[in-house]
């Protein structure tokens, strides 16, 4: 039996009593024949629930759950006070037309120059072409898209033949991709592109709904169960922008790992070193911008889904506010902590995306009104000179507990890099009850996937799952409804802290992973593997955007010493989307000098 | 194992397929050694979740919560779309002073006539007296609040000591009564008193705070693991108006039951027959105003816990909308389902106590703001006819579906009257899912009351619960947090039917109860009773108020064939509660004649 124990209320709270408590993970790492024995014992009647009291126990879920009085209220879902207004952003129009929304966030970009490698009628690479570059290049005939179409679909077709295997793409239709591509170039002829993103590539992955194709979240079967009718209101929203889409990206199964492990479909290989993960659960979003495949790609982010594999792909990634973005038309549509946000080489292309899909639609039900649409104004040097303004709240004893010191020098480096440029202060700060932070995200996301998941688990769809999903359901299932409520009233907690935080700081940051892209044990290919240590280093600072629903992003600010990529994860205010883009775009200008294109499957596959 | 089902989307649900399907309970009536052995069972480590597992899924609670797709996104807490004003209502200023909104609600009130059976010097008994007959007496100096108080008290300390015992408070003191009631003299002798409710008397709920008592819960230790250091919002509120506040009422333990049953402190009997329930969980409250030894009480009520001993004792009982009073120093303040309310022996008395106490506070954390204060105006004949337009919504199947005839007879009789006087029309409704709807409220209020106890329980507190307490505390345990996400998609289901309901009904009709008070087992009394087949009857047409947070009121309306009172349930519009008040206040008088005082505590103590 355990004791009972007691928080004090929230608001009398003595932060200079906290202390950094690292996270302590007991869980065994497991692959192979261990796994699938694992499975099967916590899947058993008794048993099963015995092994997840002892490790619920172990883990001091128990103690906090149900042995601790927690004096708050439950907060459902995140709930905002009111914000004031962010400096140096513009506003569109609520009502207005998306084209306009992206013509006004295009305008507010800084001035676009001529990529210098650009030289007469050299027909360039595609690699690495930003948005603009290839805007540019369709307006002046440079390129047509059913040129660039071409290309992808060759380097795409080679991929699923190459040894290793590189599965980006779970659906793929290479005549729909045609088919787009010749109708922006129609409109590029007649001289009508639909707006700046027309003829711009994107991937989908696979849990958002992309019509024709199947949404099967990297499983084997949930297209049996859930049909797509149509576009998810976001890509509903690229598409009218005349976007292309060429698929459903690779992903973790059920978006319910961080490592992109994926046994079904194929494992995605990081560009930057073919043996090591991408990260997850958007695994193969990342790894197609990341490849310079696509320009941008949508993902969603439950618990670092986004962030997580865009910093190990050295690519940007955003977290948007809960309810900014519509979450309709993808498998997370009933969560309390899912959003849909974008991956994109650079903050500007991000920026462009996120002007055409945010937005919430009738049908979420959330409770909190998004304010209107708002960028960052990135058009004069004047704006940049306000990032001094800017206090970048620093946790230093969180932000040093990574697996190597490379991760947060590197990101140390850039905060001094922008105190020297910018004048931006870095100011300590105290974050407390982050191991509490982490078991209320767990229960909530976990719970609210096993409610959507239990009707066909009784049909026996379950055990058709990968092993690795196994493991966590039989996680998920033994949490009690107290305990559900237990970790709402958590949330409030935590939701109270960082909204004391965001009093003195207006940016929390951190590395975005605590470790940079782990190697995949070929163990791990053939029935995948559980690993709690490993996922523990890439959520360490993952929590607050998700649990709290802050928009977040991470950019690419350096690499290890095996030449990984390293991210740095900017927290914002509710709302606070405009703000971290426009110190994102600062940071990604500090660092362009030393950021380096992967080695990626377009020279692995020999494609010029 | 089962199979899977899934349900329409709500939208898309075709009314005319619907049939009424009866509630089906499968659960044993326990008392005395069998419920004792039953607690222990259920209470053990693998037989205990194997029983519960066996009576979920008898009761289909399995197939529902975990076999069953619900299409819903889930909403957890009451969600209201806007409202249009509602018709013959006076609105307050809602930064107004409290007792302006009080004086407000009291000027509409019907003209004031004095009892006929005043007259002259003769001091009259102070049974059923109203608060405008109090408010009266005291300004015109035929009686002063402490000479009411020495009979409350007299009658009160006889009751501890007569056969059988009739408790009616858990915590009271003749001292604090007569230093209140000395104030409120002074204040009319100097000519001041604050506000109508100067000089009455009300009891608390013993799960509401009222400083210097202990709020038990009817328990034996709660008040050991929290203390009370200042009245509740609501309480605080009444007694800055000058109510005298006479102590803290009995109930059924924690709220955790429907008859009132208590071997703790005592059953409280029902003033209408010595040897039945008064119903529960605000047992004493009911009794104590039915009695006539108080103008009104405030109690809780998250699953019928005001308006079932309301109903039982043949009084008016007031359940507001969800977040229209704060709940703030109550036992349940971090609940999705309960709110605090007012019981009173008239409709007219119900308003005074509610123009008092209405209002969120800062502390209650509700996503949706109320509307401003308004009342019914029933000053004049005018506003009485506007009721003619009122739509009536009766799902007869559902409203026939009770114990005894004379229930739905009684009740129908009414609905009538009101066609024939006031011409309302009744119009026939369907209303989907109220086994689903039954099932989520369940699971929410268990749940929700698990969280709050769980830490009790690890200390060794749970044991000290009664047997009936712990029985429902094995069965809330055993549900899954998965269990509590499905109710919650549950819970926008059962709006969205009701929310177009009120869209052709403005009140929806039906009996307050499906029986009238039930005998008290005398096995019962000393170790308390678990019978769901009671608490089925009792809770029949309770829920749509507390799951979906609607408010709803019970009037007295007629008595069956053993002379037990009947009551009759309006249940309003979100926020409608001045609607279903005027419409109240008509069907008290339509009743008025038949209307009868119980053989109350007065008689049988002979106290005159």
């Amino acid at each position: 039996m355990g004791k009972k124990k007691a928080m004090v209320p929230v608001e009398k709270l003595d932060l200079s009593t906290v202390k950094y408590e690292p996270e302590v993970i007991k869980a065994p790492h497991l692959t192979g024949l261990m796994l699938k024995l694992f499975v099967r014992m916590v899947e058993a009647p008794v048993i099963g629930s015995l092994i997840m009291s002892f490790l619920k126990k172990q883990n001091k879920m128990v103690e906090l759950l149900q042995d601790t009085v927690i004096p708050e209220a439950p907060m459902f879902k995140p709930e905002f006070p009111p914000q004031d207004a962010e400096p140096s952003v513009v506003t569109a129009d609520e009502e207005g037309k998306l084209e306009d929304r992206v013509e006004l966030a295009l305008k507010y970009l800084p001035h676009y120059d001529l990529p210098s490698c650009w030289s007469g009628d050299l027909l360039p690479s595609f690699r690495y072409w930003k948005i603009r570059d290839y805007a540019h290049a369709y307006r002046s005939k440079i390129v047509t898209p059913s040129m660039v179409a071409e290309k992808i679909i060759s380097v795409i077709e080679e991929c699923n033949y190459h040894k290793p295997p590189t599965p980006l793409l779970i659906s793929f239709d290479a005549e729909d991709i045609r088919k787009q591509a010749e109708a922006s170039k129609k409109r590029f002829e007649e001289g009508n592109p639909l707006s700046i993103l027309d003829g711009i590539f994107m991937a989908i992955k696979d849990d958002i709904d992309c019509y024709p194709h199947p949404s099967k979240g990297a499983t084997t079967w949930m297209h049996e169960v859930r049909s797509v009718e149509k576009d998810a209101v976001c890509v509903s929203r690229v598409r009218s922008c005349g976007v292309i889409l060429i698929g459903k990206a690779n992903m973790h199964e059920l978006g319910m790992g961080t490592t992109g492990n994926n046994p079904i479909y194929g494992t995605t290989r990081n560009p930057h070193a073919m043996d090591r993960y991408t990260g997850g659960s958007s695994s193969g979003p990342a790894a197609l911008v990341a490849s310079g495949l696509c320009s941008a790609a949508l993902g969603t982010d439950g618990g670092g889904s986004i962030r997580i594999p865009s910093s190990l792909c050295g690519v940007v990634g955003l977290k948007t506010t809960y309810g900014r973005t519509s979450v309709e038309g993808s498998l997370c549509d009933s969560g309390t902590v899912e959003i849909i946000g974008t991956i994109a080489s650079t903050v500007e292309d991000v920026i462009l995306v996120y002007a055409a899909i945010l937005g919430s639609s009738p049908e979420d039900r959330i409770c909190l009104r998004p304010p209107p649409p708002c960028f960052p104004d990135l058009s004069s040097l004047e704006n940049a000179n306000t990032l001094g303004s800017l206090r970048l709240g620093k946790y230093t004893e969180w932000f040093n507990d990574v697996h190597s010191t490379d991760i947060s020098d590197v990101c140390e480096d850039v905060l001094n890099l922008l105190s020297k440029n910018h004048g931006c202060e870095t100011i300590e700060i105290v974050i407390p009850e982050l191991n509490e932070m982490r078991t209320a995200h767990l229960v909530s996301i976990g719970s609210e996937t096993m409610c959507s998941l239990n009707p066909d688990c009784v049909d026996g769809k379950g055990v058709k799952l990968t092993y690795d999903t196994r493991t966590s359901m039989a996680l998920f299932r033994s949490f009690t409804a107290s305990d559900y409520v237990a970790a709402q009233c958590l949330r409030r907690r935590v939701m109270h802290h960082h909204m004391e935080i965001f009093k003195k700081a207006d940016v929390i940051v951190t590395p975005t992973t605590g470790m940079t892209a782990p190697k995949i044990p070929p163990s791990a290919l053939k029935d995948g593997e559980t690993d709690m240590q490993v996922t523990g280093y890439l959520m360490r600072f993952i929590i607050a955007g998700n649990l709290l629903g802050l928009p977040a992003i991470t950019i690419p600010v350096g690499y290890d010493k095996q030449g990984l990529p390293i991210g740095l994860q900017l927290i914002g205010r509710p709302w606070g989307e405009a703000t971290i883009l426009r110190l994102a775009s600062a940071i990604e200008e500090l660092c362009a000098k030393s950021r380096k294109k992967p080695t990626s499957f377009y020279d692995i596959l020999n494609i010029k």
